[in-house]
């Protein structure tokens, strides 16, 4: 089991899987941020408190659908991580670029949100997209990266399994390169298309299902 | 050890726990800017700093009623991964439900702390206990998945750990229902039962007890 | 090695220690909001923004202090779970008690960094210093339970070192009440009794050394 | 495999991993903070948002460039534990003051790109800069330290690549050096030695690639 070109041992994996997990964890977490407290001051009886908080609805939808989003994502790494064997320096940076842009969302979910509604939707839809594809993008870099002839891939991981993720990969960047030509258009639009998305991964004959059967 | 249905392997748990140990650990300590820390420049005198930090007692009772309700939660979701053997699809989604609700509750926490004793004090204890009784629900629907059928225990589980678990986790809905409804009555009323239920789990003869013996 | 009372099994431990990790990991890093960023339309010079960084030297300082306060506090954590083999609900009672007091830190630090030179100096140093007290009580109170009966000790642990840990320990509490005392005299003078203590716990034949020989 | 010295069990060193990789990625994310979200209410037009936002271009670049310089050295750290296999007490404190700079890091960052472009951007590209070296210096300390008379090293960890490791090492101290004496000159030439850094670490033939071969 030498390391060749750099490449790390297998169980090396385990920290970069748990330092992964780490960004995806806190960016998730660290959307509360993009929820609306009123300033208790202000508030002049029961009523003008829930008008308050359902007049910011654009922020708790911003907040679950980013919150999913990065779920999704995550559940993605993970599959990746079941396949391959080691890791290498170029699939180190390419994962580092994935996690850049999971750390950036909290602020494209709170841009997102605090311009729904408003003149700059469209441009704040826009950044919203662009780096959710730029998230996808990376992923599939990372993948082909790991794939071609096999370069990272466990000796268990079936020819079938790596034409699945690249399909399944294949979504995102469709996906989100159309969300982002809507934003010119409709910031409504835009956002469909991650609602979309998320309800396509989640139904049970969803594309998450044909993946993980490493046995 | 096949995977069926899209499971995922045994070993793969310890991932998902990963994960879920951040998003709880993370949300417990971001209840931290919840806390009040005066402008020092309009603080004249030490016992002027000393009534302005009691005045914010409710932050502080928040903050300690939160974290703990947090652990409780992180306690009662590590006992239901000592129980199974592998995840599916559906049951992370399940356990991102439980996320969700465990990352928005900082923000619940500040919107209780910042308007108790205020006019909307009992709007912010409704949304508090909304979000407890959607986690809480959460945790039985994932629960519930899993036993069926005995469809992702561990061979090693026991019929009477899988009815104590479903006992144990009968109690947060049940509370959680009865502070949401005694928020539209009363705000003390309604955070008393976050305080009952975390003693009652606290005390040595409470329903963490008879779970563990996974033995 | 069935459990007995509710214990959970040693492999468990693991996932504590993983949680415990990361309120301690959190709760330092989250240490640097309370670094002051002026702002920068109010700077006029270089050396006007090096003054206003000057000014904010106990903001600094309370950065380096708190974050090795919780390193050292970590590092104890880290020792108990080297000489235990099991957890069961009353310790991780105890334990969720440190973890309390651990991420109220950086609220602490925030409240005496900002107050330090003005009037409320001595009541935030007795908050800092009574909140230190409360994690080393916990402390205590965690590794009694555990060292008492040898209830939850590994087989390895010998007599000499649960007699060590239980002296290091005693350095905090005796320490923080001192910090607190001092507190109504002198925030200095409290603030020194940190400092001294993380001295005392970085030099070489300090208490750390005698500990973790598990061999 | 007796502990010498106070030394700690090989499979201690986890859990230092794990603390640390806990700060890198919790303070790697926290930089999302820098990114400026324009307040909605003063946005009239899209054409205004999108200004808004090039006008903080600082604030962008300084994200991605610490995100960068932060997963580099999480992987430099990285690379320090598959060589070794057991830390003590010295390497514990050196490795805390690796964390203290890396959760430093936030601020400093904050603080470049609020300035940059304002009077104050050489002060604020000195303290990006000084805190980075002291980051290197306390890497270099703490792998001299373990590597001294091969104290803390792995049996299987060659010469070759203790060489190595130390040269890798050189490069950060020699460049962010330079980085802050350009700083009393120009903050442009300093944050151009971070970019250069970091393009050297991401080459296919940079310092990197030489030195996992823990074969």
């Amino acid at each position: 089991m030498n390391g060749q070109n750099g490449a790390l041992e297998q169980n090396e994996t385990g920290r970069v899987e748990a330092f992964s997990d780490g960004v995806f964890a806190i960016a998730a977490t660290l959307l509360v941020f993009n929820l609306h407290v009123p300033d208790a001051l202000g508030v002049h009886s029961g009523g003008g408190l829930w008008r308050d908080l359902t007049h910011h609805w654009p922020s708790y939808a911003a907040f679950v659908i980013s919150f999913i989003s990065i779920l999704v994502m995550w559940s993605s790494h993970h599959n990746i991580f079941n396949l391959i064997r080691r890791v290498d320096h170029t699939f180190l940076l390419l994962n580092g670029l994935v996690l850049l842009g999971i750390a950036a969302t909290p602020f494209t979910t709170s841009l997102l949100a605090q311009n729904f509604g408003h003149p700059g939707e469209r441009v704040a839809a826009a950044v919203y997209s662009a780096v959710a594809l730029f998230i996808t993008l990376a992923f599939n870099a990372m993948w082909h990266y790991a794939a071609r002839g096999r370069r990272l891939l466990a000796a268990t991981t079936s020819a079938g399994q790596v034409r699945g993720v690249a399909r399944q990969y294949a979504v995102g960047p469709l996906a989100f390169a159309l969300a982002l030509a809507l934003s010119l258009v409709s910031a409504e639009a835009s956002v469909l298309v991650f609602v979309a998305v998320e309800v396509f991964f989640a139904l049970p004959f969803g594309p998450n299902r044909s993946v993980p059967e490493t046995s």
